[in-house]
C-alpha cells in the first residue's frame, strides 16, 4: 500500500510517498481503505514545528480520515465489512474526564495518522459511520466536529433556547453551529466579511455579525441579545480577543477556549471577567463517546457536515497552505478513492 | 370582579362563584385580567380529599391560568400594560435546588389559585409571554409544561440524538414530546389507542407504539432502541408500570417519575433497576428560571403548546370529569374573556 | 497452583479444589500472588442461583481479594514487583459512565474469580494499594467499598457538613461509613442492636439509631435533622424499607439503593416521593477510577477499611453460611496466605 | 444610632461618624447589633476609586460584618433575639445560579453597608451563626469565606483525597484552607516567607512551598503531586501567575480565579491551558444558601475562622493601610462592642 511519511525530519518538504506491505490484521483489528482525510490546524503547527507537544519523524501525518472496512479481524463484533468507518484521533480515551493518558497516541502525530492507502486500527479505536455521509463528509469529523460535540454537549451542556456565539467559519466553527442548532439554540456567527452570510444562514445561524462592519462586535452581540450576551460562546480567536468573548457572554455564562487563531497567548481582565462570573473551558478534542452521539445525533438530524475546498493528494502542499491563510469555509478535504465516494452516492 | 372559590368545604358542589372587590396592586404588584384557566390533576385530587399535602377552606381553585396585564404598581419593572403574564404556581421558587421552601406557596390549594377574574400577583411572581401565544396557549404552562422542562432541562439534561420515551397523550406528556423535540432529541410516544398517533406524529414524535396492540410495550421500546433502551424516559403511569418503564430505559439511564396514572404505589425489581442502573427523579414542578427558559425555547422555535378540549367556565364540573375520565389529548382549558383571547390572535 | 472451581454446576457443594498449570502473564500482564479474599452477597446469589445476571459452569469463585504482585509483563509500567495489588470486578469499565460493556466482565461470575493461588491480569485491570494496607484490607475493597465511593462521590456529590444517613454494618455500610467520614459529612448510622453502637461510633458515627428500640427511624432520622431528613441516604435495606429512607430523606435529597436486604421487590408511595422531590440512583458497582480515588483517598487520611470475620480457606461453607445469615460487622475475609500477611504487617 | 459614612464623595478622607435615628423593623425585619466589622480588598478598591462597578456617595461602608438580633418584626420566624446573625453581602442572590440579579445589591457599595451601631436587614437577608462562634469570627464569613465555599463547592465540587492548591495568606486563602479540608482534600498552600507556614500547618495544610525559596513554585507543585498537578487551585494572584496556577493543574482541572493580587490582567498561554484542558472559574462571591451550608459545616466541624490584625473603629485608616499592604494572616477585623464580644466567650 502507499502511505505519506515524514521521513527523516517533519517538514512539509521532506513528506514522501512510499510503499509499505499492506497491513495484516490482528483478531480485534480492522482495515480501513482509506476514502478521504481532512485537514486540521494542528497538522500545520506540526509541519512547522510550532506543535505544543513533541513530534519526532517518522511520521505519518494527519489525524481526520474515514473509509470504507475492507478487512476485518477474526473476533471483531463492532463492524462489519463495507462500513464506512473513522479512526479515533485519540485512540486512548473511549469515555470519562480527560486524564494524561487520553492525550498519550494521537493520530498524525505523535502517532502514525491516516494519510494512507489503508489504516490499520483495533476495532475499539474506530467509529461506525451512517451511509448516508460520504467519506469526505466523515473525514470532516474526528478532530474538530468531535471537539465541538465533546465542548458543547460534554464539558457543558446546551438547552434548547440558548444563544450560541459562535466565531468564524473554520472547520471548527461550522461544527459548533451544526452541533448547536442540533440542540435547539440560538446561535450568533461572527465572520470577518458579509460573503460568508447567506451559507452561514443557510447552515441555521439566526444572527450574523460581520466584524469587518462591526468592528466591536462584543457590543454587536450584547445589543442581538438585550443585553445579557450569549449563554455559551465558542472561542476560536484566541488572543486579546478572548477578553472581548467574555465581554459578549452573559454573567455566570460559559466560553468554550477552542482555538487560538489571532493568537496563542490570551489577556484577560480580571475585572470583566468577575462581572460576568464567566467560566472558561479549555477544550482539547473529545473521547470516543464523543464521537458516536455525535454520530447518533447527525443520523437523527439528517445533519451532512460541510465539506470545504478540496484537494487532489498530489496538491497537499497547497491544501496546507489553503488552510494556514485561513478565510475559508468549512473543511479542506483530500479525497483518496474516488471509485469509493462515487460508489457511496448513488 | 367574581372569583370561584371552595366555600365552607373542599368539594366540587361546594364551589360558589362569588363577588370579590377589584385588587388593589401594591407598588411592586400587577393585576391580571385572566384570559383562560387549565386544569390539573391535582385539581381533582384535591377537590375529591386525595391530595398530598394538606389544603383547607376557603380556597380559589386551579393553579394553571394566563392573561393581560391591565395595572401595574408603581415600580414595577418586569411587566407593561398589556403583556400576555401567567401567575407563577410555585411564587416561593425562584430559581436553584428544590428546597421545603419551594413548596410553601401553591397556587390553587393550599394557595389561592387563578379562577377569577382578575388575580393579583407580586411582578417576581409571573412570567411574560411571548405575543404569538395566545392566553388558552399560556394557561397550559405553568404546571405541566414547567414539570416537563425542569425535569428534562434542569433536574436531568437532554442531548441532541438521545432517546426520550413518553407515556400517554396528557397534558404532561405533550408538553414533554414538545420539550424533547426542541432539544434536538428522538422521542418515541406510547398511547393506548391508535387513534392518536397521526396528531403525536404531527407534533414531531419519531416513533408511536400503540400498548392495544403491544402489551409489552417495554419489549417494544428495546427493538425501537436496538436493543438499549431509552436514554431518558418520562414516566407518567406510576404504579407497577414504573418497573415497566425502567425495563425500556437503557443502563445508566434516567427515569422522570412525574405521574401516577396507573397507581400511587409504585412497585420496583431492584434486580431489574440493578442491571439498569438507573436514576430515578421523581418530579415536583419547576421554579420560575424553568418558566422563564420554557418560554425563551418557545419562542426561539415558535411552538405553540396544545390545547385540548375547551369548556365554558360555567361547565366547570363537566371539565373536571372530563379530566379525571383520561383519555384526551392536550390540556383542558378553560376560557374566560373571549374578547381577550379574539383580540390576541389577530 | 491451586484454584476453586464450580466444577460442572454453580452450588457449594460441587465447588471443587484444583491444580492449574501456573500462569504466564503476558508482556503487559501482571501475576498476583493472592493474600486474601472476600465475601459479597453475590456469590451467595451465585452460589444458590438467585443472582440477576446468567453465570455458567466452569468458574472460579469470588470477585474481591488482594495480594503481592510476584511476576510482570516486559511492558508493563503500572506496577512493580512486591506491590500490594487487587484485580478490578469490573475490568471494561476504566472510568466515564456505566454502559452495557461496563458490566460485560465480572470477576466470580459470569469472568472466573479470584480464588486461586494466583490470578494473572492485564495491568490496565488492577489496582495497585498504599504499603500501610494488609492483603486482607485490600480484599475488602473492589466490590463493595468502591460502590460506596462510586455511589456516593461520582453518582452523587457529597458536601463537607451534609448529613449521610446509612443503614447497617456490614461492608457496604462501613465502607460508606468511611467514605462519608472522610468528606466531612455527619453520619446517622441505623443498626438493629446496640451492641453495635460502641463500634460505629468509633469508626465515626455521629449518631446511632437503634431500630430495636426505635422501630419508627425514619421519624428518628428526621428529629435528629431537625426536621429535614438526611441530605443523601444509602438505603442498603431494599423492601418496603426503601419508602421508609425516602421519608428519612430531605425535599430534593438523594438515594443511593444500594442493597436489597429486606427484599428486592421494593415498594413507592409516589406521594411521598414527591413531597420529598427525591433522586434515587440504583448502584452497580463502580469503575477503575472509582477505586483509585477511593484509595487515594484512605491514604491521604490513613484509613484501614474495616476487617470482619475472618474463614481459613478450607471453611468457606461456613464463611458463606455468616455471610448468608447476616448481622455481622465488617467484610468477611478469607486470608489466603499468611506469610504474606504477616510480612506486610511488619 | 452611630454610623459611618461616605459623605459627599468616596475617599477615606470623607469617611464621617454621624448619628442616625435607631431602626424601626419592619414585620419581617430583624435589627442586628453589630458586635464586629471587618475588611475586604474590594473596600480599598471602592475607597480608592478603582472598584469595577460604579458606587456613588452617600454610602455606609464595609460588607462584612456581624453581632446579636436585638430586635425583630412581628412575623419574623428565621431569628430570635439574641440569636448570632450576619447580614448577606449580596441580598438579592438567594439560591440557584449566577444570574445579574444576584450583584444588583450589594452591602458596602452600591448598597449602604454594616460600619452602624445597628443594621436593619428582612430576615431572608440574614444568617444565623452557631453560638461557639464570637462576632468577630462571623464578621470574617459574609465574603471572603462564603467566595470560598461557592467556588469550590458549588461552582464546582470537591472529593476527599483530591489535592487542592491555594496561594497565600489573606483571609480568603485561610478560609479556602479550611473549606478544603473540611471536605477531606490535601492542601498545598504557598506563602511567600516562611515565617508563615508553623500557623499554616496548624490550621491542616499538608504541604507548605515557600516562594522565595522556589520562585519556580509551579514546579515544586508538579513534584509535590507525582507530576501531576493539583486537582483544583484557588488562584488568588492573578496577572501572569495565573499561567503558573495552570500549569500547576491537573490535565482536566479546575482553577478558581478568585483574586488579583499581581495584577488585574491575566496572561494566559493557550497551548499550556490547552495541555491542561483546564477549566477556569471566575469567581464572584456566593449565594445565601453557600454561607447556610459553610455555617452548617463548621458547626460539624467546630472550626474557627482566623481573625488576623483587630482594630480599633477610630484606627479605620490604619486598618485600610494593613489591608492594602498585604502579607498579614487572616482577616483584618474592627471589633464594635466588647460588651457583646465577651458575653459570647462565657
Amino acid at each position: 500500500m502507499w502511505v505519506y511519511q515524514y521521513d527523516n525530519r517533519i517538514a512539509l518538504e521532506s513528506l514522501k510517498r512510499m510503499e509499505w506491505p499492506d497491513p495484516e490484521p490482528g483478531s480485534h483489528d480492522i482495515v480501513i481503505q482509506m476514502g478521504a482525510v481532512a485537514l486540521n490546524h494542528r497538522d500545520i503547527a506540526i509541519a512547522r514545528g510550532h506543535y505544543h507537544i513533541r513530534v519526532q519523524p517518522p511520521l505519518v501525518p494527519l489525524s481526520d480520515g474515514a473509509g470504507r472496512v475492507v478487512q476485518i479481524g477474526q473476533e471483531v463484533t463492532r463492524f462489519r465489512l463495507g462500513d464506512l468507518a473513522a479512526p479515533v484521533y485519540l485512540p486512548d480515551w473511549i469515555d470519562g474526564p480527560v486524564t494524561p493518558r487520553a492525550g498519550r497516541r494521537r493520530l498524525g502525530g505523535p502517532t502514525d495518522g491516516v494519510l494512507s492507502e489503508f489504516k490499520c486500527v483495533h476495532e475499539e479505536e474506530a467509529v461506525r459511520l451512517p451511509s448516508f455521509l460520504s467519506a469526505a463528509d466523515a473525514a470532516t469529523l474526528p478532530v474538530t466536529a468531535v471537539t465541538a460535540w465533546h465542548a458543547l454537549n460534554v464539558t457543558g451542556t446546551l438547552t434548547a433556547g440558548d444563544t450560541v456565539l459562535i466565531q468564524g467559519t473554520g472547520a471548527l466553527s461550522l461544527a459548533a453551529l451544526q452541533v448547536a442548532r442540533m440542540a435547539g439554540t440560538k446561535t450568533i456567527l461572527l465572520t470577518r466579511d458579509d460573503r460568508h452570510s447567506p451559507r452561514l444562514r443557510a447552515l441555521g445561524a439566526d444572527i450574523v455579525i460581520t466584524t469587518r462592519q462591526e468592528p466591536d462586535w462584543a457590543e454587536a452581540v450584547l445589543e442581538a441579545t438585550g443585553g445579557n450576551g450569549a449563554d455559551v460562546s465558542v472561542d476560536i480567536l484566541g488572543g486579546d480577543s478572548l477578553n472581548r468573548t467574555i465581554r459578549a457572554t452573559r454573567v455566570g455564562g460559559r466560553v468554550h477556549a477552542v482555538g487560538y487563531v489571532t493568537g496563542t497567548s490570551a489577556t484577560i481582565d480580571l475585572f470583566e471577567a468577575i462581572r460576568h462570573a464567566v467560566t472558561i473551558h479549555v477544550a482539547t478534542a473529545g473521547h470516543r463517546a464523543s464521537f458516536e452521539a455525535l454520530v447518533r445525533a447527525l443520523d437523527q438530524h439528517q445533519v451532512r457536515p460541510v465539506v470545504g475546498d478540496q484537494y487532489a493528494v498530489d496538491r497537499l502542499s497547497d491544501a496546507f497552505e489553503g488552510m494556514a491563510q485561513g478565510g475559508h469555509f468549512g473543511k479542506i478535504v483530500v479525497p483518496l478513492s474516488q471509485q469509493l465516494e462515487a460508489a457511496s452516492q448513488v
